[in-house]
């Protein structure tokens, strides 16, 4: 099977919220320039995004909203469960860890890693905390295949490096460090403090800036 | 003064935290490949985006490290400060108030917004949370240039509105819907759940995924 572009991967997990999160309740369908609407995309786009999932909607009722959330869940969940392992339990790793605890289902984080003795062993918002060298370990125990990781710079590469050789083949890092990985590992950066001072900066020049389109 | 591109503004923020959170003490100069390393990047790059704080450092012993850090405030930082206002305080927006609290002192949560009335007239993580119907009277009282949103999706363009309204020109959200502003105002969007979501799909396609280079 042909992998699914990641933005089209992204739309479909920005429509699921969209659709699941905050819709009326007694809504059941759902217009393809409705949803559009709220996504910030054409309907072309949503149409196409769809096709993908393999439901086409009805060209009177459009969507049916919970065929559309049922076949986005096809596509972008794994049927057994997603395990996942934190790597890093300083400020922002125990923020994640509140912020994903029983949020999705079908992606919950089963492991924590630090080096800080006064973490390990313990359970923190119902995760247990391991130390860092037993990465391999439990990460194949557990049968763990991605990773969120917040640890300091200049540990990033190595993390990095000791997840994939455990079998962990997408990450998510949170690090003002670049990982290089095998072709076949999926890293996605996230940088929050990067994004905080680029909107403060430009809210105190308070000037135009010409933004590439996503 | 031209603003500088936000593509340089992410660099000087991300070399800002290589240099200060994670070198080794004793060391006070840095050379331009090597920073270029550290950060992903070429060394001709670093050159550049150096050459707008205006410090070109030495040929024989590289840049001195504190004076590199200096040029990137002088760019990035508010000499006065720079207030923020957070809008939204449920888990994420709890999450984002722990994770900022006291960590980057030129940049200061002041007031957080919610709608609920457990939380209005507390204080969460030392910030006072007031109603949303006060964003216009205490943004405009305390001076607040920047907003950071974590309302649910079809909350997002009502809270937009307001805070521009109210004079903000820079916003940090991480709903999954669109905000249409003007063209003064700077939008950075952050989706960590659709982030997370995109690598658990390849992690567990285990297939590689041509991804743009940024």
């Amino acid at each position: 099977v042909k992998p699914v572009p990641d933005k089209v991967i992204a739309r479909l997990s920005q429509y699921r919220r969209l659709l699941t999160d905050h819709m009326d309740q007694d809504q059941t369908h759902i217009y393809s320039h409705e949803l559009a609407a709220l996504a910030g995309v054409s309907s072309a786009q949503v149409r196409r995004d769809f096709m993908i999932t393999g439901y086409s909607g009805s060209p009177n009722r459009g969507y049916e909203i919970d065929e559309l959330v049922k076949c986005i869940a096809d596509v972008l969940d794994d049927p057994d469960g997603h395990k996942l392992a934190l790597v890093g339990v300083g400020n922002l790793g125990r923020a994640i860890l509140d912020y994903f605890s029983g949020r999705r289902p079908h992606l919950t984080i089963v492991a924590a890693f630090d080096v800080n003795p006064d973490k390990i062993g313990w359970h923190i918002h119902g995760v247990p905390c391991y130390h860092m060298d037993e990465i391999d370990r439990v990460v194949r125990a557990q049968g763990i295949t991605s990773a969120v990781v917040s640890v300091p710079a200049d540990q990033a590469q190595k993390t990095a490096d000791t997840l994939v050789a455990a079998g962990v083949r997408g990450i998510l890092t949170f690090t003002p460090a670049p990982m290089r990985v095998p072709q076949n590992v999926y890293i996605e950066e996230v940088d929050i403090t990067t994004s905080l001072e680029k909107v403060a900066y430009y809210a105190s020049t308070n000037t135009a800036v010409k933004r590439e389109v996503k």
